[in-house]
Parts: C-alpha cells; sequence; structure tokens
C-alpha cells in the first residue's frame, strides 16, 4: 500500500523513497534496479473511479458459496499494546496467595477477549498475536508480560464499544491479580465506506454475467483504501480456498479467477459508459 | 548443587568437569584457575551428619514472625512442557467461530491453572514462567503456543494428582478451541524429607538459644537434597526479608545471620556429642 499511499498523499514520497528492508536495501534503489522507477510522478491527478480485483482472504464466499464478493468498504482497525506489571519472583517458596503473577493476569485478560465479539457483534474480531514475558523461565514467576490486541469492525462506534470492553476486561484481570497496567495504542485506521456507484456497477456485472454474489466487507487494508480518498473506489473479491492467504495453501481456482476478471472488465466498460 | 550432585554420586565427575557457560568457559580449567580444584576426591564417603545454613527464599518466616525456620525436606517438583497447535490465520478476515487460536486456548489454560492450588492443596504451588508464540505477529492468529508448568509439593499424591489436574484443564481449553496438545515432561523430582535426629537438633538448639522456629519444606533445591542420599541431613532457614532471593533486593539482617550462625554452632555440637 505503499505506492497508493504515496498516490493519495498519505505518505510522502521521499519517505518512501527511503525505506530499507532488512538487509540495508532502498526502495529507491530497488526500484530503479528493477526497472519500476517510472516517468510519471507518483501523485494525486483526476481518476474517474477505481476497482480492485483481489483475493478474499477470508472464508466468507466459500462459507456461504458465492462466487464473487462485491466488497462495501474497508473495516477500522484499532491496534494496542498492553503492559501488566507484577513481581518477579521464585516459583518455589512464593505461595500462591502472595503472587503477583504478570502471566497469571495476562492469561486472565486474553481468555476473556475471545469472548468479547459474542457479547458485542458477531462480526468483530479480536486477536492478541503478539506476546512476550520477562524473565521468560520456568521457575520464576513473570515480573512483566506486554501482549498487542487487534480488533477490527466495520461500525466506529463497536470499535469504540470493544475498545472499551478490551480495556475493561484487562483492568479487571490486573486488579484481581495485584498487577499495574499500561495501555498503549499503536495504530489504527477508522472503517473506510466504498462507493455505492461504484459496487452498483460491480451487482450489474454479476448479473450480466449470472454469477452469485456477496457484499461484505474487507478486514484488511489495500490499495483501494487510499484510493477511496480521492474516487469513487471499490473491490472485487474471488474465493479463497480455506480462507487461506500469505501461506502456501493459499488458492483461488482457476474458474474464479477468470470469472473474477471477467467481472472487472464488465465494471470497467459499464463505469467507462457511465463516466 | 553440582558439587554435592557429584559427590552423592547423582552425577559423573566427568560431565561435571565438562559443562561450558554461555561463554565456552569449562568447569575443569574454572576450578583450575581459581584454585578451587583441590586434591581430594569428589565422591562419597562417610559422613556422620550434614547440615545446611541458607536463607529461606519465602516469605513464611517473615509472615509467621518465626526467628529460624526448621526445615523438614524438600518438595517434590514436577516440569512440563506442554504444546497447543491450531491454526495461524490473518487477524482480519477470519470469524471467531472459525478460529482455532492457540494462544487463546493456551491463555484458557494458564488462566485455569491458577486455580488449582486453591482446589487441591493450600501449599501447593503452580506457575507458568515460559511461554512462546508463533509466528508472534500482531495481526496473525497464533498457531502454535508452548509453554512450561512447574508444580511443587511436599507430598507425592498431591503432586501426582496436581499433574492430573494440569492435564485435564489443559485437555479442556484445547478441546474448546479445537486445538492439538502435546505434552512433555522436561525434568521432576520426588520430595526428600530430611532426618528427624538432625531436625531434632535443631530444635533443640532453637530452644537452648531461646528463639522462635517454625517447621517448613523448602521449595527450592539445596546441597542437602544430594546431601541427604548418604547421611542423616536437615537445613536451617533463617528469614529472607520480603521472601526475596537471586534479586538485588535480597536481605536477611546481620542479627538474623548471626542467630543462624549460633543454632548452627549450637546444632554441630550437639550432633557431634551424640555421634
Amino acid at each position: 500500500m505503499l505506492g497508493s499511499g504515496v498516490f493519495a498523499g498519505a505518505f510522502q514520497r521521499d519517505w518512501a523513497y527511503g525505506i530499507q528492508d532488512a538487509d540495508g536495501k532502498k526502495f529507491f534503489s530497488e526500484l530503479e534496479r528493477i526497472g519500476y522507477l517510472g516517468d510519471l510522478p507518483c501523485r494525486r491527478r483526476p481518476v474517474a473511479a477505481y476497482i480492485e480485483l483481489h483475493i478474499e482472504q477470508g472464508p466468507a464466499l466459500i462459507t456461504e458459496g458465492k462466487q464473487i464478493g462485491v466488497v462495501e468498504g474497508i473495516r477500522g482497525l484499532t491496534w494496542l499494546r498492553i503492559t501488566m506489571k507484577g513481581e518477579r519472583d521464585h516459583a518455589g517458596p512464593t505461595p500462591m496467595h502472595m503472587r503477583r503473577d504478570a502471566l497469571a493476569g495476562a492469561a486472565q485478560a486474553i481468555s476473556s477477549m475471545r469472548e468479547i465479539p459474542g457479547k458485542l457483534h458477531p462480526d468483530l474480531v479480536v486477536t492478541v498475536g503478539e506476546i512476550s514475558v520477562s524473565p521468560n523461565a520456568i521457575n520464576v514467576i513473570p515480573g512483566q508480560v506486554t501482549f498487542s490486541v487487534d480488533f477490527r469492525h466495520e461500525d466506529e462506534s463497536i470499535l469504540a464499544r470493544a475498545e472499551e470492553l478490551v480495556l475493561q476486561t484487562t483492568k479487571a484481570a490486573a486488579e484481581w491479580e495485584g498487577l499495574e497496567m499500561e495501555v498503549d495504542r499503536i495504530g489504527g485506521s477508522s472503517p473506510m465506506a466504498f462507493d455505492a456507484w461504484v459496487t452498483a456497477a460491480i451487482d450489474d456485472a454479476c448479473m450480466k454475467e449470472g454469477c452469485s454474489s456477496l457484499h461484505l466487507w474487507s478486514a484488511a487494508g489495500h490499495d483501494a483504501r487510499y484510493a477511496a480518498d480521492f474516487c469513487p473506489a471499490a473491490m472485487i473479491f474471488t474465493p479463497s480456498a480455506g480462507g487461506k492467504s500469505h501461506a502456501e495453501d493459499e488458492l483461488t481456482t482457476c474458474e474464479d479467477v477468470f470469472l473474477g476478471g471477467r467481472i472487472l472488465g464488465q465494471t470497467l466498460l459499464s463505469l467507462a459508459q457511465q463516466s
């Protein structure tokens, strides 16, 4: 999303050029090396519409038995990093009632977070993907634990309420275990609804092709998010086997790829005729 | 406990000599370098009794307001390493009901383990000190989590029952979350009761010195554990401020150190007179 971000003005071009990978290779020199630097300035210019064809990266189309996803927008996202501090102690002689075990508290919080979507909204997702424990030794009661929380939804008010529940849950666990707690909001983006003119054109294309479709929201970020800042935009999803992506068993059948291509072509044609 | 282990025959001398630290320094050459290699062979020989003076490393003496701990034995210990395997997936598009989140399952298990001592025995301690999560990324549902469990008690049947409850609890969490589970028993030692003749001599010494005392079990390993294999043995504990040890704020007052020394002297004297 670096190119679309610079095009949309979300990032400075020179900041993007200067980004380095783990081996110290710069984005600018790598673009030059592979002949992708180009002559056109990467910045906003008039665009009639933007349509992105992508695999779903989720299981909704397969589960519902639909051929094409008409993407209504991109879900909002909040990233928190939560640190719980207790007291590092020897795992042997410290009685249970005198412990302030940071991992016991974090485990209680993480376990309760799994229940938040059920209480709030079925489409809300909450994930704790990252955890680090100090000192992380088999015979030492953990003194400190830091973990991430990732939650996503299409409705900003649900996102805000989810954040409240995550903090409430964590605070209750910290108090129960006698821990101190710090919360950093390390990232986030608001939900972005796509353009109804573009999604209607995708719907028409599906009708013309005689294929089944499902309206849904994307939970992952895409270039279309930045494009939607400067022109009418939407996305077309094709089914992902098992909902898998960024993994070796990612798979979209050739049939689905061809159908996606036809829907993209039909949509472009119909938008072009209307512009 | 390396020297006492070799003396008692629990370890081979040459295995001990060959042990290396993180910098590759060998135990044998370091003993030589600091002049501690010595001439006497390190192996079992007749010993009338073994008494070890040590800080408690726990809060019992301070909490009970007692001056000397008469140690009745060393608690048994079980170490498990548990791996839970789920399915690595994108944190965005994977709905909650389709997840097999290894960290959500592990968190539920760890959180429930905190409650086992309350159900089984107040002196039982259960600790999860170590955890590793794969892939450990903020936006990926964890596919695999491995954690350690350390539990200790003086009664072998309580230890066995604790192991059952730990496995039951973990299995229930794994089933709830749809995870596979592997358990390795990576270490353990049986409870070791000290000698009543030696503890009685420590009791007598406390009476003669007019100091208060408490009978207790050590939850940490000590040289006395190996000594008890070949001669009557026991330990004397002095209070540890805040129950802390192996930490910068470890503290036993000079007064308590002197008293511990006097009790040790009195005990040696009385055992020598009886031998």
